[in-house]
């Protein structure tokens, strides 16, 4: 592969095989060399989580010039570190976690695989940007996404190399002539209420499902990624990768006294 | 169960049978009546993980005036979903998440299933407090916790009820002769770099272990959890569950134009 373009390193949570990687990785073409690391199977809702307790195995799946393809048996974050360390001839210059099947907006930014992965790249020092569509459709029309993604990939290009940045990158699923453009927002505040679909096994034992309801404390703020996404636009909320609540240091040393 | 008692709900990520939670739950029962829904097997570097996937069980471990005791085969957010919505008579309190066998210290608060149900609490705008000791020994001795956790957890019941404070609480492995006191902190500036172990199978076949070295940015600040426990403290560092990078904002919105 050349040296002089852009290394891009990519992943997901949907699995290697889902359709918005393989749109993802088309589009990240045009940008660079390509190296994508993915999920074997479907890691939805992973967070950042890490294989501390299982080893993993990886199988290439197809290398040609530019493109370069792998699976590995671990978790969003773990296609990071193990694409770092194991696959990349060289520190990528950029991540890209995604197509998302499913919005990652709001308090979703938390259980996403698809973020992990790209807190995971952003914590390596290395600009990175997860995208995903307001679509649980397996086979959801990508061609928004992967026409305006490659402006705001145009930007961290340009603008962030070297730089760890990370960009929660959501799209509504609308048709290009619905679309009204990108928008820099907040992460609205607000949380899934957890509810649990009780069932019983063919054996008469309990089991549940996770479920939830989504409960918006911004509601109608218009500054919020979940505004943005309601009215059309494509949010983009950068993130921190220092959790540390400053304003409440002062106060909580008081208390503690 | 009393009303007029805090409810407190307790989990962790190295499973219901581990001795850290054991000491955490009996600390608590001198506080007000506990609640344990803690993982059926353990869940170290689970983060925030929810399980989409796969339906949970629970099983009723056991019941006494004070103290209720599940196991759930989920993760810990998930442990503290499914209380709140199925096992507590009303909404807790407080969450306590731990004692976890482990530094969960700067950068490891993204991956730890510890935190993650610490920040699912705080989520639901419950008070909460992720508790870690700096020894991964089973049998490890959490004396000094227990007795320095009251100290916090006398604080959170004192002034943080109804507010989702949620307090990343580290402890030094060390006697109580050499324990410094508590210091409030931000989180260290680092990050894991992730290494893997190739090994192979008996059948010639290669996997990996993920392993890693922590590169901390932020060596010798004096204000840093990673120092406190270095120097014999107790870190508290306050964490927060909206992760936008509101200082990046604007310049992101001017680079994208």
């Amino acid at each position: 592969m050349s040296e002089n373009k852009p290394l891009i390193l990519i992943t997901n949570d949907d699995g290697y095989s889902a359709k918005g990687i393989a749109e993802l990785t088309k589009m990240a073409t045009l940008f660079g060399d390509v190296y994508v690391v993915a999920p074997a199977v479907g890691m939805s809702g992973m967070s950042q989580a890490i294989s501390l307790s299982n080893p993993l195995r990886s199988e290439l799946l197809s290398s040609q010039p530019g493109l370069v393809i792998h699976k590995l048996t671990g978790t969003p974050a773990d296609c990071i570190k193990f694409g770092i360390d194991k696959i990349t001839p060289r520190k990528p210059d950029v991540v890209l976690s995604g197509i998302n099947h499913g919005s990652n907006a709001t308090a979703n930014v938390f259980y996403s695989g698809t973020m992990g992965a790209a807190l995971e790249g952003a914590m390596n020092g290395i600009p990175s940007i997860g995208v995903s569509l307001c679509s649980f459709d397996a086979d959801a029309d990508f061609s928004v996404v992967t026409k305006h993604t490659q402006t705001i990939l145009n930007c961290v290009i340009k603008n962030y190399l070297g730089k760890p940045i990370c960009l929660n990158v959501n799209f509504p699923d609308v048709k290009e002539q619905d679309f009204k453009g990108i928008k820099v927002c907040r992460q609205a505040n607000g949380y899934w209420h957890g509810a649990f679909d009780e069932r019983l096994t063919p054996y008469q034992q309990k089991y549940y499902w996770l479920t939830g309801n989504f409960v918006n404390h911004d509601e109608g703020q218009t500054d919020t990624d979940e505004w943005a996404l309601q009215n059309g636009f494509a949010s983009v909320v950068p993130t921190i990768i220092n959790i540390t609540a400053f304003d409440q240091m002062a106060e909580l040393s008081n208390n503690l006294k």
